[in-house]
């Protein structure tokens, strides 16, 4: 399948600048993209890649300046397009075919949407509701009582338990675990006692969950990810947790029980949370930051023990000269000294 | 279902203090309580919240100020107390029904015991031995000669690899992995050569393990997580280390080789170990410390590279400080060489 | 099975000095070992051992003083030699027999080499290749045009995402997921829209990989792992990564995405790479360090934000002193502050 440069820009919304009959046979990253290939830059950090690609035509924003003679779309968003552009060239097909595979398990009183499809080994609980269109690969499992909403999908060996509550268009990756116990226990006598973990987890619509995420339910009440939210690979949600609408949390980032994250907050990889915080909207945390108190709206914090930005940068900077500030104080002081030992005894 | 006041203040050990009859329909916690339910406050952290609490009950340390009028439930220990209250409105409750689902496929020679049940699509290989009122869930894997306790509870797709040892009452949450080859390599040849890893683990009774969590089996002898410990999910424990009684290590810690882990451990979040190290009973390592070598008993530790708790906040403080620090030293400094210089011209 | 140091000496290459008819039971960590068992210290961190151990025979590197009496196996890799020995007492068997287990579920067009092995529950996708002598285990799930080469073992509810190729000899333990979609997403209307992740993941010849590790597919193009590159349990490996040759990586670690590991790199538990970075063969990376930057070919880095190993060792020292050497300058300074009073009052 190709497509003209003309098509492309048509489809994706960008603005044509050169040649729109050139043919274009599919997308690529720019480091990697070659002739009869479409690529973007969406940030100035990548711009120097243009210099040296050999794409047939690339999308830019719209006040980067285009390599020599290279045909360019315009766009607002480039990433947008470029994405637009790739499922052009890549329509999106289903994992499986609607029905129910003869070797997945169904329990009782299980309402099945239509068009929804089952995969072979599938196990569904007693009770459960699963939404029109909805994939469940091999090797789901659901417990008793789960409902999935429409056109999710949940993907290979995925673990959803007892009375898990999933919205639409929620995406699943393989391997990860939604409403494990929550990680609670009162010492007692010399030894912990298992608090029951009686709540749930809800996921709301729009959400996608990466591999081998584990997700706890609350002990009591609701952990609750929200309508857009977008969690990596590898993430530990432990009970009672909030994370709020359209919030990213990059892999193997790790939060407490009852910690509060916002709307529209950015959360770096290997980041971890201390219980009972609240992150306020538009916040943004470092990678592998160590959040240990509540973030206000819209700040960013980095470092271990996290802090603002600005402040982390400073003291790593003050840090990172620190071994020969030392000897340079200690060679002043020295002087000093010296010297005062001497004005003593010549005044 | 209700219980008045009295009835919960006999059963969890509290003493009442106010109105016994007044009617509960269930337990919260404190920031959701509302009327007809009964909170805890465990934790003189969270005491500001019973001002605008709406529980109609809380259970208090002896020790700590009631609000108003509210009736209280005194306890030793809130949070055991709570638990006992959560129990006994929520009653445990099997998974399955006694019995082998005719989708588990069963190995030869294996040893079923009174009450197991064993779930859809599980797999238990030759040789293994499941104990009385075990529970193995959907998509569990039990490699060959894998022998599990009495009453444990053995959640979907967990794998327990070959000759792995459970003992009673040990639950293992979704996706877990037990025994799977420690990480060991000779590098010859120029290339690396993987040392075969015939030892095993053994999980000992009472043992809680969360999701998705990943514990290797010994490269010779065992890996052994002792009686009454708890881990959460997504944390490493690599060949050879040793969990002591009693311990807990919180979600994505990890355990590098034959580390050894002593008894009544609190291991925080993300927390790292370097290999053969030992951490003595009763010691705590703060969140997303890296533990680079052994710990005294009763030590609390924290920071990367990890130190005793209080020199590492002395110190996390100093780093604090020292961009301003910084400039105020080489203010004085420069008086004092500009004094210097005065000195010299006027003396 | 019984050996004599002598057969022993003879099959691992190591040369023998002391008495060669000790009868030999099998081998052990020298911690551990006791009469009969043989043993080996390959790091002369681990030579104080020695004085103390009750093996009967130590492998030793050929510069290490050996204790007293005890028979001696000299080896120019003594690691290596002891790999040997141990698989001479535990030889390696299959963990199945040829063939395909009835419970097993085969899509359509599937090409199964000789002696293959499928194991209960598996699932294959469409259009599969399983190369001769591999043995997929229990509950793994390959996804449609997946290809796997020879003589590999895929462990329990492993799953292989659509389209991924494995090379030969390719071990994968248990709940590791290979292949889910890179975490992409372009911000636009208010919210996250899905970038297609169409690229694949290939897996080369002789990589092993642990428990419930996660490798994102590439958005496009691939996302690849090179031969005998060796990777431990729970990492992250985000879309477009290349790791190299024989570079190994302990758990936890995790790269964003198109970071590009060299050949021969090791990297320390709990490790993070932001995205877009290039590390050099030979390149060394400590456990925990947050690399934010290209690393050279050769260099050790270390710390968060990574720098030269030797660096962060000195501000690592630095840090550790610097609340005493606070106090230390603050006194000096006064008490010059205080001498240049006097001395202005006195001169």
């Amino acid at each position: 399948m190709t497509r003209t440069l003309r098509d492309l820009a048509a489809l994706s919304g960008g603005e044509l600048s050169g040649d729109g009959g050139v043919i274009i046979t599919g997308p690529a990253k720019i480091e990697d993209a070659g002739p009869g290939q479409i690529t973007f830059v969406a940030n100035s950090k990548y711009a120097h890649f243009l210099a040296s690609t050999r794409a047939s035509a690339v999308i830019l924003p719209r006040d980067m300046e285009a390599p020599g003679s290279m045909p360019v779309l315009r766009a607002d968003n480039p990433y947008f397009s470029f994405l637009l552009i790739v499922r052009a060239f890549f329509p999106e097909k289903p994992f499986l075919a609607p029905g129910i595979h003869p070797t997945a398990v169904v329990g009782d009183g299980v309402r099945m949407g239509d068009g929804a499809a089952v995969g072979p080994r599938v196990v569904i609980g007693n009770r459960c509701s699963v939404g029109d269109g909805t994939q469940l690969l091999a090797g789901a499992v659901l417990g008793d009582d789960v409902t999935i909403g429409k056109n999710c999908v949940i993907h290979a060996n995925v673990s959803l338990r007892e009375r898990v509550v999933v919205g639409d268009r929620v995406i699943i990756h393989d391997g990860t675990v939604v409403g494990s116990d929550g990680f609670g226990f009162a010492f007692e006598g010399g030894r912990y006692r298992k608090i029951p973990q009686v709540g749930t987890v809800v996921i709301e619509d729009d959400v996608e969950i990466g591999a081998n995420t584990a997700i706890d339910r609350a002990t009591l009440g609701e952990t609750r990810i929200r309508a857009g939210a977008k969690l990596d690979n590898l993430i530990q949600i432990a009970h009672n947790c909030v994370v709020g609408e359209h919030t990213a949390i990059a892999a193997q980032a790790g939060l407490s029980g009852s910690t509060v994250i916002g709307r529209g907050v950015r959360i770096g990889g290997q980041a971890g949370f201390a219980g009972h915080l609240q992150v306020g909207d538009g916040a943004a945390v470092g990678a592998q930051a160590g959040v240990d108190k509540s973030v206000p709206e819209g700040i960013m914090v980095s470092g271990a023990p996290a802090r603002p930005h600005r402040e982390e940068m400073r003291a790593a900077a003050a840090v990172r000269q620190l071994p020969n500030w030392m000897k340079e104080i200690r060679r002043h002081i020295r002087q000093l000294q010296s010297k005062e030992k001497e004005s003593e005894s010549t005044c």
